[in-house]
């Protein structure tokens, strides 16, 4: 089981847009040469964020990408949920129907509990992350950036807003 | 994100050996037969529940697989993790470290805030499957099946197991 790389793109992404100053917003150029990505992919990234109403674009000059909401009120469930979908993990087949034991479909009432096991689990994993903020992990992001990176990522800005 | 379908065929094919009269044994062939499953592919799956320490193969007349420790000491966890192994879904890239910013390697001390929520969003999933033992899984799925199912299962175990 693998996470799209698009998830880790998607989170660093908003976190640099949790620390834009207010008014102004970044291109998805810039934030792909912020962190060395590919712009097309990241490009398609940001339209999956747009599309889940967690960012969204500004044209015009000085336009680009800035958070939909404040930062405190999106979750990392929701940035997660924005690249990978809602669909469940585990996919039950149904196998249980089948074979020398098969019977009836409509004799069967309730999804397998293999499937509902399953399905429990990966919601103690989405509320695990409904319960962190971008907000906490920007500031968290920022607490922990060495001094040297601070100070580059400000030059950047200052540059990349004009 | 997506498990791989052999995650259902290997925690059916445990409650199916968890069922065993004591003593018995189900070859690779039969376990796919009463699921109707591809043999090779199912027995690449009992390779690897056996390589965890999940099922063990008898030889000779009447062998095959069999639980390798009672049902009760095996949890879904265990089962999950000999299918899909316990790599992180989440694969940090280390993109804070490219680009305008990046500074020297060695002053990142601890991994990205990023990875470690997503890392222990995931510990949740494995914990939560770490709770459920076979056994609950087995006997839950005994006691929901259709009752004419039960019956058709009966007569093919006792074919089966001769």
């Amino acid at each position: 089981m693998k996470l799209n790389e698009g998830v880790e793109w998607a989170i660093h992404a908003c976190s640099l847009l949790a620390s834009l100053p207010p008014g102004k917003a970044l291109p998805a150029r810039k934030l792909a040469e912020y962190f060395a990505l590919p712009e097309a992919y990241l490009a398609k990234i940001l339209q999956q964020l747009s599309a889940a109403g967690l960012v969204s674009a500004r044209k015009g000059p000085g336009g680009g990408y800035v958070l939909a909401r404040p930062s405190g009120e999106i979750s990392l469930r929701e940035i997660v949920e924005a690249v990978e979908g809602t669909s469940p993990c585990f996919r039950c087949t149904e196998i249980r129907r089948r074979g020398p034991a098969a019977v009836a479909d409509d004799l069967f009432v309730r999804p397998c509990v293999i499937a509902r096991t399953m399905w429990r689990a990966e919601e103690a994993w989405r509320a695990e992350l409904a319960k962190v903020s971008l907000r906490e992990i920007q500031m968290k992001g920022l607490a922990e950036m060495p001094a040297p990176q601070v100070e580059k990522a400000a030059q950047w800005f200052r540059a990349a807003l004009g």
